[in-house]
């Protein structure tokens, strides 16, 4: 049961936007601008960042629910989810996505662990000053979601077929409320 | 030097904010629901958790401008800000807050820190729901904010006094764009 008195049966974030609409609102802004607004990665990619990100968290609730956005957003590329969240195996990205991924990883344990060179892997390997930015900032604000789902103990389904139907309204409708 | 072309001269958060306004607005936006918005909580207590979380984190511009925010709202109290973050002395807390300073710093660590009877004894010191909620996403948002500063190699001015300007503008206008 969650540690705050939100609506039975509403899962995660959704309940804690409903608990504070007024923070609730500009979360799902960012939430909108970040993972549908203008980037140079695709929506599917930013999903994975999310994804990825919340699993190193074990955030079970962020996890299923991205990843299950990038399934329907990936089409019939969507092993290369399970591929990543599961077997930790990185083939079927590009080297830029690679690089990414591993910026990520660094911001979800903590800011300064960037290094230069990371950056400038990732630049050799095709990205730009957006999607860095993009990355950097969806891995610090998965940090902050994660922490707020689980912080408070939200409704987490289990299994992650559960997360089928939310996963295919964020991938069609994206964050509004 | 920042890892992505922001305009030179302008530090931390700020010089995001204009390199990207779409996730800047709702960012402010948030930032202002947060630390101003109705809350049980204080402004000058609210400041005092996000210096917490930006030292724990050691992100230098984060801790020093919410730092400084914090002095200029606690006035003559203003001591308090150096016995936590220096001294790690919370004696000048109540019971209330200093059971929420250690659901901050649970939260820091990875929301699922965060154990039942932290927060029984948060609501033993006469916290509530909307205490509660406030504490984690305060908490939640500074480990985005200081990953994003830090992810990104923003400039950091030294010294707390570079803050001073900054940390007033703050207590006064709060964070609209």
């Amino acid at each position: 049961m969650a540690y705050i008195q939100v609506e039975e049966g509403i899962p995660g974030i959704r309940s804690l936007f409903q608990f504070n609409p007024e923070t609730g609102g500009p979360l799902c802004d960012l939430a909108q601008a970040l993972l549908r607004g203008p980037s140079p990665l695709s929506a599917a990619e930013r999903e994975l960042i999310a994804a990825y990100v919340s699993h190193r968290n074990g955030c079970m609730f962020c996890m299923n629910s991205h990843a299950m956005a990038a399934r329907c957003l990936l089409g019939d590329q969507q092993h290369i989810v399970d591929e990543i969240l599961i077997e930790q195996n990185t083939s079927a990205l590009s080297a830029k996505m690679k690089s990414l991924l591993l910026i990520a990883g660094k911001v979800q344990v903590n800011g300064k662990s960037v290094k230069a060179e990371d950056i400038e892997m990732a630049r050799n390997a095709g990205a730009g000053d957006a999607d860095i930015h993009d990355t950097v900032l969806i891995a610090a604000s998965f940090s902050m979601f994660n922490r707020y789902v689980d912080g408070l103990n939200t409704l987490t389904p289990s299994g992650r077929w559960a997360y089928e139907e939310m996963g295919k309204r964020m991938s069609e409708k994206g964050y509004q409320l």
